[in-house]
């Protein structure tokens, strides 16, 4: 397979050429019911992708299905879910599909073997496993060291350990409890502020608490020192740490096949920390608190998605069209941000993951070759829940001077279903009814003859939407977004899959913890201002 | 007093003559421990604001206090305290410095009257008021219909009347837990999708709760909604609503003065939404949650910031600096967003606070005569606390394609004083060692021959620090951004201080929910597609 720079392609020169059609795109004359209609693709989980208020016409299609030609993308991704190297920089598959594909086999059907190992027959054993854990979890067989039943899960881990499991459990949290299916409450500590961990500590009983220690290396220094720190407070209160902890790791690390914990469960090399979601990563937490039949359906829905991603034409893949409508505003249009909006509660911390996932994926400077590259990589994401962004920064999006595009998300039904009506509508109904007031004035503004009540418009957005937020549905908004980010990453020729950018601080930060100067004043002066 | 642009003042071609040399800094060169030393300007409540980090020198900082001295900041700050009618699109004054101004003064020392009215008297009496309240609530002399004193404190508000005390509880959460002084625990319901009232509902004690409805105007649709969905729960319950529930208003709202309500407490349109952390709007709920004790040390600390802010040497004045580098920043090196990094947990939600604050008051395209403008104005703000986030997009950040300037925070001490020492350091000399090696990796980055693992320096940033995340330190944190944020809106000549870019949405949504059609068909099918 050929790995080139998308700036060398001939779609490249075309949509360069097309761009200026692009940021004077006439949405009040384009967009109208028909183009709401016709500009839908569907997603796995009866979720469909919307484009309709993108400023993209035919040909500017025709240029983006030409780009993901050229840069092969659906080969790639093929091989990809097939187990090819494909995180050059560390050596490394790239399996986070195989963790939810039914019967151990890849996206495409095929095993997926490593020196004579079935990975997909051991991230299924490992999935039956913590099944089975969280199973006797729920029913107190497993209980804390005084005998009573677990009432909280704890996950300790940070990043991809965290931001992905967190906002994934928010996002079930409602629907499992209206469903009498939340057995455990989950909570998450992250930062190596001791603040975080104590403060959690002292509103939890302890003795009713399980923790879960998530770190693939088992050398996170946050998650270590927050371990300890647990560890210590389950001393003081009695208890004994070993029958409250349990671990994710790797087979290989500190923390694998070791007394300290109830069980252990293990993910390996081929499963990054922000695509890690569909693994013990998240699937200990989430089978705990919502059982693991629900897990099991969050894990059907992400595999749809996957699946859809294998089709070649662009108004049929909604995570190949999203990626290269990413690009076209990225690259032609010019624009650095993308805002991610649901409109949900539930998915109030889904833009953090997608922050991660997106920035950490995609903020990168070298290709694959680790060449240096001219053209703009990864975007920066940003978001929180609608309606309540409307309050705080929509101002800046309606009326400031850059353009951010939009990704919205909305659902017919809340999970709970429980609902009041107020001036002749439900909260569920003034949701959605804010939802499409808002594409429709971000595209196509309003003139005043009062410039400070004018709004100018074409600002783009899409907009996925369907019945319900339910685990399957949630499964596949996360992997329309990972494969969404993996598109990307091919039509940029860059390695989505390692972070060497992460190592520098920490480097440093080791220098400065070791004491006697790191050798660079700055760095000391910083230091001794915070009194380290 | 004289209104222009910035773009026609001798500064502002001074900087952007100087543009060249502050994109290529030399970091590695200039920044030594006497620079960090030197680079340091205080703060109230005995923070600092370091800008060691930034990409200015002499000339720069020259151009950028003419700047400030042709645009006349200071006396146009002068002028808002005491009461100029700076708000002028909307013809009303900025009084959010009066809250905390002790004896009812201006931070100037004057009396600002409005119709005969002592408005610092008026905010003071509002003050005391709730303080009683909140006193006579946290002794359970003040209870719910069932005679059990309250436990919880849930505000319902969305936008100013959400994100700025949401941020300020969790920032003072624990510091108040460690020494006793937390009585009720406060929550918060602010989104229209029934879910968020629906499940705080489900999980709370009702009898135990008390709800503060928030709405300066008293009729915001969000508040309105939740505020009959927690009355139905509360009727539900056997509970009677008017003893459950205290209101923050107007005087003129249908809130006041009004029997379903066990008190209200009263603003006016002088405090702006996002400005109104400082009112009955932050501080029925922090004098709830924390004392009005607590709650008073916050004021202090705010209002030592807004005297600090009456300096016009931009070298002894943090927020007029601050507000100057950033305008270097986003219109002369080009940069579009900022991120706001503080390290500590309990600042987890001011980033989203500070994204509403600058992102809506600054986030224009006119000025403030409503003519267009042809110069950028306030960036993009996002955020999250670090470690978190260096696990999550700092990617980006180091090895993106785009550069983003950086706003850290650190404390040497954490709020519970709760710690363990792990490999020789503590989590908290952990967590400020991690942060002195962001700031200097960041400006000075790595060569490296593998071009995947060099990082090309060039990140500026600025550092606040201080020795704990107190009430007065938080005040002054809270202020410091507050008037950061109107000095560039002074700078840019806009007013920071109105929204109509929230309007039309409203406008739009209020059409598709009066049903019939609202006149465009895309808006209708968008509609459609949600189920409205």
């Amino acid at each position: 397979m050929i790995y080139t720079n998308p700036d060398t392609t001939a779609a490249w020169a075309r949509l360069l050429s097309l761009a200026p059609a692009g940021t004077s795109f006439d949405f009040i004359r384009r967009l109208d019911a028909e183009r709401v209609k016709t500009c839908s693709v569907p997603m796995a989980a009866g979720l469909s992708y919307n484009w309709a208020a993108k400023a993209a016409d035919e040909p500017v299609l025709g240029a983006l299905q030409a780009l993901a030609d050229e840069q092969n993308l659906i080969p790639k991704y093929r091989l990809l879910v097939e187990g090819e190297v494909m995180n050059t920089g560390e050596g490394r598959m790239v399996l986070h599909h195989l963790l939810r594909s039914p019967g151990g086999m890849s996206a495409t059907g095929k095993p997926v073997l490593y020196r004579g190992k079935d990975l997909g027959a051991f991230y299924r054993n490992e999935r039956d496993r913590f099944s089975a854990f969280a199973e006797s979890v729920r029913k107190g067989e497993i209980t804390g060291s005084t005998g009573k039943p677990f009432k909280n899960a704890v996950q300790i881990g940070i990043g991809g350990s965290d931001l992905g499991p967190r906002a994934l459990a928010l996002a079930l949290d409602n629907w499992a409890s209206a469903r009498g299916l939340k057995k455990l409450t989950p909570w998450f500590i992250s930062n190596v502020d001791p603040d975080d961990a104590s403060s959690a500590a002292a509103s939890l009983s302890l003795e009713e608490t399980l923790f879960i220690l998530v770190s693939k290396s088992g050398v996170t220094q946050e998650t270590l020192a927050n371990e300890l720190l647990i560890k210590d407070k389950l001393q003081r209160a009695g208890l004994d740490p070993s029958r409250h902890m349990a671990a994710v790791t790797s087979e290989t690390s500190p923390l694998a096949h070791n007394p300290a914990y109830l069980d252990s469960f293990y993910i390996d090399d081929f499963i990054g920390g922000r695509y890690s979601s569909c693994s013990a990563v998240g699937g200990v937490i989430l089978s705990l608190a919502f059982g693991p039949g629900v897990f099991g359906e969050f894990l059907g829905g992400a595999h749809g998605a996957d699946k859809l991603a294998l089709e070649g034409d662009i108004r049929s893949n909604a995570a190949l069209l999203d990626a290269l409508l990413g690009v076209w505003e990225r690259n032609f249009l010019g624009y650095p941000a993308t805002a991610v909006l649901p409109y949900s509660q539930a998915l109030a911390r889904f833009p953090a993951h997608l922050q991660q996932l997106d920035m950490e994926s995609n903020g990168k400077r070298v290709n694959r070759a680790g060449e240096d590259i001219s053209y703009a990589t990864g975007p920066l994401i940003f978001g929180e829940p609608g309606t309540n962004g409307q309050h705080s920064f929509y101002q800046f999006l309606h009326q400031g001077t850059d353009i951010v595009p939009l990704q919205f998300a909305g659902f017919a039904e809340s999970q709970r279903n429980d609902d009041v009506e107020v001036e002749g509508s439900s909260s569920q109904t003034k949701l959605k009814a804010n939802l499409a007031a808002q594409i429709t004035a971000f595209a196509k503004g309003k003139e005043d003859g009062d410039r400070n009540k004018l709004f100018p418009g074409g600002r783009p957005s899409s907009l996925i939407h369907g019945t319900c937020l339910t685990p399957a549905a949630l499964g596949s908004l996360l992997a329309h977004f990972e494969n969404k980010v993996l598109f990307q990453g091919l039509v940029w020729n860059i390695n989505s899959f390692d972070q060497e950018g992460v190592q520098l601080g920490k480097l440093l930060t080791k220098k400065v913890l070791a004491g006697g100067g790191s050798g660079d004043s700055a760095l000391d002066a910083y230091g001794a201002l915070l009194g380290v």
